[in-house]
């Protein structure tokens, strides 16, 4: 725990360090749970975000693009279900008058039984040494059997609470766990409110007519309200999909964990529109085709898990979540759902116009299922991130900070240096990053000794140093150095075109996904 | 004017029909100024999007970019000046209970005297014939000199009591002139008030803890509040600049004329940072680069013009906006202002933080001058959608309508049309289409007569048709047709991704800039 607590530090304080991203309003001491990008992680983000929208949208010739406003009219989060369901239990504790999801601070309390029985079974193995077997252990001892069963029996009966609404027994469990506030040990609760997660805003400036506005939960109402506009205008046949990217925003009460959970955030969904009957199919396919996209990164395939839903939100019929191991766990990357066709037809019910298909083959009309695969960028942005910092133990006993990247994803694909600040050496790099800049996102620097530039480019993400020196100036090659390998070459100044984007270019590692 | 209206009109009913722009919630009966990208729209706005941060970013490697987020602390619209500045003056009609700005009302009423001289310009030139000289009948018709004196002297009058915060005078002003209620005719006016134009919201469930948003109405000061950090973290030295993309918000009171003025709008800002003093001789630069650019599309040289402010926002020591010739008129497409060390030194004051950069060239301290380039995504998007849209006279007495989209730009680079459905040339086809996805934006379409479908790709913008016929089969070659020339030649596939590439890629577009 003190180790990945470790690790998620120096994440963040790396993410800041070489300008991926900044605390938002720094210098008005922050604004919580929002974040900006930096330098370096504007252009992440932005790579993210094109080698989704090209595996979506490029490579299939029947998804095409939507960029739907953030402002909505009303109805659209009345039909949605978000005005009367997007809620999160609170409680606000009377003395400290601090407020919390009455929901996390039960699972906290459950997470401490966790706790405990992770110290039995580590006192136990020390006591045991190899003869020790866990999953006999957890189903002998009789004082961790128990602590299975009361975290069991917690966490089904708040989660049967919240299913029905039934608040009081929310509150009626804090009490009889004898939960405590944190802050200031005081158990004088509240009840239990439901307290909606939209943001709230005001359109035009006539009192009398000014109208409610939310902030969109999410970007996936954009598409199905805009679903007959593309089928129509885009002859658009089923099966087909939409595909978006763009903000959304969540009140939430514990926004935590980094840029993992904001308040103002970037999804990547894709919407598609199928025959029902079908979705079942379309479900295995699309959970197949998005593992096989993350896969092409690289990140390594255990990083990577499947969460299939047991209890499934009101508008799904199947629901899987992919999970990627974060600093901190497991946790959703990405949600593919099967949507059934709860969205249009209550669009249908909420606007009063027919969200119908006609059907060629089949010769009728019918409200069309949707299969969702829905991606938080800011998550996928961490997921890369996180994984791909190394603190590398060196031969000659030092160690390195590198920054592993997928070359793909790399902000600055190369970095140009001058081994001397003279002799002309500074003259040819700038040749070279006014040649490359056409084709890569580049950089030039000439400061500090070549060493420190190698280690500086590797912290920065930079997948090659391209180093001039005095044989350049006779032959023309220089000194290309991969980041990953440390190896260096020499290679002609006319090659490194090649070189740069045959590593770099996303139609290869596209192919991977094929 | 009818005719101006007319064109007006043909590009928001071609935007719908092609899939470029829709009413935003229209089935919802829409939302009030907000409007959605469609599938082509979506492509439109992302290429002009990377066509701008490519000539700003990656060809400058003094410019880096940035992601700040929409939500910013408060103060930093204290600083800016937009919580105390950000407003337009309102009046109510008591009669009608509609709202109007009351510098709108005096503006539209100047606009029927301007209609009045352009009568008498017309009647005029009628009866002159070929002898009539516009300049000097402006100069010497007493009656058209009145009312140019007229106009002049309202247009003065409004303008000074507006910068002297005199509202009382401006209702004055509307009284004097005899103004009426455009709705009701009534002349029953209440006071000015200002209005301020951003939207507010809460962030924090907590009643006491809650915080007031706002919704940016400018991207730049995400830049501002981040100048230090990027300066650091990316080692940047003077002068260099920060470039942004994004979404930025205005409660407009009258907001119309399409995508033109919109409450939700995206922004393309960059921010330039140099040594005080120098301003002058950078704002001459990047009013230069800036409309290199814009001359780069090929969208005409004469639909441009410099307009420089005689006036001058609080923030600014020179400024000059890039008109661009709309549907409805020259109208601001971009501004080059430039901004002194007004925004630095504000965020200073107000934040208690230095912000400010030591000059190892001069050995000292000091807060930058800014220089900004700010261009509206969507009145760019505007601009070349509605340049490109014409209605063509054939040769065989036929019209056409086509999009003569900029080729780099065009949301769809090439349409494969098989001439028959039958006889494996679908097939073929569609292994066309297989192979050139990769690298361009393609797509596949069957259905109607060759000439109809080529009709469709012109109506939607698409730079290449190639069709593949019997003759296919045998020589593997297929007939490319340029949607411009509307002239087809025969190719072997094989060449079809070099043709293509040269024509949309661009590398080759951005170095006509240079």
């Amino acid at each position: 725990m003190a180790k990945q607590e470790d690790d998620f530090k120096r994440v963040i304080s790396h993410a800041k360090e070489y300008g991926y991203v900044f605390q938002s309003s720094e210098i008005y001491d922050g604004l919580s749970a929002v974040y900006d990008y930096g330098q370096n992680g504007a252009e992440l983000k932005k790579n993210i975000r094109e080698y989704w929208w090209k595996a979506m949208v490029q490579l299939n010739d029947n998804i095409v693009g939507l960029d739907a406003a953030i402002f909505m009219h009303p109805l659209t989060w009345k039909a949605s279900g978000h005005i009367d369901a997007f809620n999160d239990p609170l409680i606000d504790n009377k003395d400290s008058k601090k407020r919390y999801r009455a929901d996390v601070l039960v699972e906290d309390y459950v997470a401490k039984i966790d706790a405990k029985i992770e110290k039995e079974v580590n006192k136990a193995a020390k006591r045991f040494g190899e003869a020790f077997d866990k999953e006999t252990f957890l189903k002998t001892n009789q004082r961790v059997v128990d602590y299975q069963e009361q975290g069991k029996t917690i966490l089904s009966r708040l989660g049967k609470s919240l299913q029905n609404e039934d608040l009081a027994d929310v509150k009626a469990l804090i009490e009889e766990l004898d939960i405590a506030c944190p802050m200031s040990g005081s158990k004088n609760w509240t009840d239990v409110k439901q307290f909606n997660l939209m943001f709230g805003t005001k359109l035009g400036a006539n009192a009398e007519s000014a109208m409610d506005l939310f902030l969109r939960p999410e970007t996936a109402q954009g598409i199905f309200v805009n679903f007959l506009n593309v089928q129509k205008s885009g002859r658009m046949k089923l099966p087909f999909g939409i595909a978006q990217t763009g903000k959304a925003f969540r009140n939430e009460i514990v926004a935590r964990q980094f840029i993992f959970r904001m308040r103002e955030f970037e999804q990547m969904e894709m919407q598609f529109f199928i025959q029902p009957g079908t979705q079942k199919e379309w479900y295995e396919i699309w959970k197949e085709k998005r593992m096989k996209w993350h896969l092409s990164l690289g990140l390594g395939k255990d990083n990577y898990r499947f969460h299939d839903h047991e209890k499934l939100a009101h508008y799904a019929d199947a629901a899987s979540d992919i999970e990627f191991r974060f600093p901190f766990g497991f946790k959703e990357l990405e949600g593919i759902h099967s949507r059934t066709d709860f969205d249009l037809s209550s669009h249908e019910k909420f606007s009063g116009k027919k969200l119908q298909y006609f059907d060629h083959e089949v010769n009728k009309n019918y409200v069309p299922y949707v299969l969702e695969t829905s991606i938080g960028l800011d998550r996928m942005f961490l997921a890369v991130f996180s994984n791909s910092l190394r603190e590398e133990q060196l031969e000659n006993d030092t160690t390195r900070t590198v920054l592993k990247l997928p070359a793909v994803l790399a902000p600055v694909k190369a970095a140009i240096l001058p081994l001397l600040k003279k002799d002309g050496l500074p003259e040819v790099a700038h040749s070279i990053v006014n040649d490359l800049k056409w084709d890569f996102n580049v950089t030039y620097d000439e400061k500090d000794a070549v060493g420190r530039r190698y280690r500086r480019q590797d912290a920065n993400g930079t997948p090659f140093c391209i180093t001039v020196d005095h044989q350049t100036l006779e032959d023309q090659t220089v000194t290309i150095r991969h980041r990953d390998s440390m190896e260096q070459e020499r290679v002609a100044i006319s090659a490194l075109n090649g070189i740069i984007h045959d590593a770099v270019d996303m139609k290869t590692w596209l192919k991977k996904i094929e």
